[in-house]
């Protein structure tokens, strides 16, 4: 291959990786966005259960959240480990706002 | 307060509760299609970096990605602390499927 084709073959790629880049940031912004309004809904529920003398943690409704967060992971070709991993993520960060308030 | 009352109140305590969880299933399922679709982006961002031998960590990208996602967290009035916390949480998992391709 000539200079010139790497070249163009490199530039070609790395407009590709920007492109791919972009479009990463796109989606990080709407699920930012969508984490949002997530904890305002859990800071709600918290209000909520404390305001009405309900428990706080509900073993139940995880183990619902977690098979149907991995039963919608494999449909949407997502590792449902990760998508386990990552509610336990989130449900940490419930527990930790909630011990803050 | 009356029985009745009580009961009442709790009756609609619960149904906002449902409420709620619903909308934070909706969040749920949104977040899990996005993932995915970011996951699609970043697989396509490993085979495009291997094929043309670009280095696998630009640790300036990711200064970038956590600088972006800080200030949007702010704007969405999400701790921005838990978004550098989810953007490396979610960049180790990429590292993880890219060590394991």
């Amino acid at each position: 291959m000539s200079t010139l084709q790497d070249g163009t073959a490199s530039q070609d790629a790395y407009s590709r990786l920007l492109e791919l880049r972009a479009s990463i940031d796109n989606l990080d912004s709407a699920v930012v966005h969508l984490l949002a309004e997530r904890f305002k809904c859990t800071q709600q529920v918290g209000r909520l259960k404390a305001a009405h003398g309900m428990p706080a943690v509900d073993p139940d409704r995880e183990a619902v959240q977690i098979r149907r967060l991995r039963s919608l992971a494999e449909q949407a070709r997502l590792d449902p480990e990760f998508a386990e991993k990552f509610l336990n993520f989130i449900i940490d960060e419930v527990v930790r706002n909630h011990r803050s308030l």
